[in-house]
């Protein structure tokens, strides 16, 4: 199942909020509806993302093309798919990518950027592949994984990050037990990685976030395996909520904790004591998931989306050129 | 609110699994009804479910007491009462507590174990407010305190443990903000939790159990404090899941780490290299919480109740008597 597909003018987006239940695609149409399935995450997952922002790009030009001031209207389009979600890097990435390889002509920058968004398609499943590749010796037979959020198939144009690794390593090596976080407030891990590691036949639970040291305590983990939505210079990484957690946890422990990530996640700018912005979303994730209420009405809550995990705490982290090891120096 | 009433031969059991949305009792008219309330978890919280016994135990008497031989159908109905959950301490400690206040004839069972309950009801008041008068020193104004699952009113016959100071706390000395972990899988801290500090007044946010750590990095939580439903002779306490993780967070981010739990759960037995039962739930619980199923059918998961933080790892522990500073020594 794709995340995405581009067909006779219309982007068609997987509706990741429905799986697993029901299998939809929307019709995107124009680039401001792209910018919107990415801001209410119809697709997620930080290459996904990227890679939507290149066919919106596409979708961009084709209607600022035909606007009576082409170069202005494409300057506010790129500017609002930009702003869809402030933390991932690749979105903003990725539409920089694709604005630099549009031509001189409006006429054509509609073909150039849709050519554009393929190629990087392409590139995606040639990362993932190597990213796989490169985290094979990090995997033995009959180990015990723990993972976070969902970082497979459905989070990029390829076959997956983090949980591409492992279910590569399982077809290879044979894997004893994934543990999958549920990954709240959204549970990609019990919607999207239960469903993808279910697919794949590789043996998997579901745990709640808060169990995951329990397991560790156990001596039942032996190695976390995470994605990213931005890497900086020294290997600090921005990922989904619960990630940070994992790391510290998992460095009491003494267990691998490592994270996997094409290059267009890294963002060398971050460093020093910079800062980068937090998504804050919507209260009414955490106290009514999925629509289904469980807090009193008018209960109050934080829902911040990511949190960052220092380098220092990153045992390795897998890119389509390699595996590092701290000190991370990416540049 | 109280989570149990007893009027007219009739236990009266708050149905916690309804709440904010409800507020209905269960009418418990025999020990097995009793025993259902607990392993159901009607009503639930360490304390309560001790209290809970102690009725159940009335309950036990009057029908043994007319049946055919009184002490063989006691035993049998208070053997039940016991297995009803294997990890709170509380739940064995008041059934054998109650058996050993029965007087020698059956026909004077059922009042003493009655009296007996309503006085273990009006111990438990006095305990809950010794508690919060011993950790009131672990208080200032300002702070923010983050706390897990539901340690309130309505896990206790009185004002709660942890979340009874934090509330006392709040009245004397004004606390800034209380970070609420909603608490997979049964959510007690967005359902009961937000609930008791929204009707007490106290600033509160409920989060997701995965955010506790980027909370504490970023300097945003002062005190973590826990109820317990097992202290081992050195301060080793079982709890809800997700309570070991909060306790290698606070170490990790140097925030001080208190569980508050009378006596009652105190079991001087547990110690050295002995292992408790912990509870394993029903994977529903996590696939499908409050009955909204949120991962695909045939999906596995792991939901182990409980887990135990080490005694290194609890900065205090506050009972009815005292609070307890590093080395614990229960006995």
């Amino acid at each position: 199942m794709e995340a995405m597909r581009f067909a006779q003018g219309v982007l068609e987006v997987l509706d990741q909020r429905l799986l697993p239940f029901e299998v939809r695609y929307l019709e995107v149409r124009d680039a401001r509806a792209a910018r919107d399935a990415i801001a209410e995450m119809a697709v997620r997952g930080a290459p996904a993302i990227g890679l939507c922002a290149a066919y919106a790009v596409a979708l961009a030009c084709r209607e600022a093309a035909s606007s009576q001031d082409p170069r202005a209207t494409l300057q506010e389009l790129l500017r609002e798919i930009s702003g869809a979600r402030p933390t991932a890097v690749n979105l903003r990435y990725e539409v920089e990518r694709a604005e630099r390889a549009l031509p001189a002509a409006p006429d054509a920058w509609y073909a150039a950027a849709l050519a554009h968004a393929e190629a990087r398609r392409a590139d995606q499943q040639a990362e993932d592949a190597s990213i796989a590749r490169h985290a094979r010796e990090l995997f033995r037979p009959g180990m015990r994984v723990l993972t976070h959020c969902n970082t497979g198939g459905l989070a990029t144009g390829g076959s997956g990050t983090a949980l591409g690794a492992i279910i590569a390593a399982h077809r290879e090596f044979g894997l004893r037990d994934v543990l999958a976080d549920e990954t709240r407030p959204r549970l990609q891990g019990a919607r999207l990685t239960a469903y993808e590691l279910g697919h794949a036949g590789v043996p998997y639970h579901v745990i709640v976030d808060g169990a995951a040291a329990h397991f560790m305590a156990r001596g039942e983990v032996d190695l976390v395996i995470v994605g990213a939505d931005r890497v900086g210079e020294d290997g600090r990484t921005a990922n989904k909520i619960g990630t940070y957690m994992l790391a510290v946890l998992a460095r009491h422990h003494d267990i691998p904790f490592v994270v996997a990530a094409p290059r267009s996640s890294c963002d060398p700018a971050w460093r020093g004591t910079g800062e980068i912005e937090i998504e804050q979303r919507s209260p009414e994730e955490v106290l009514s998931p999925l629509g289904s209420r469980f807090a009193a009405q008018g209960a109050s809550a934080y829902n911040p989306a990511f949190d960052v995990t220092p380098g220092g705490l990153v045992s390795a982290i897998v890119r389509e050129d390699g595996l590092y090891r701290p000190p991370f120096r990416f540049s």
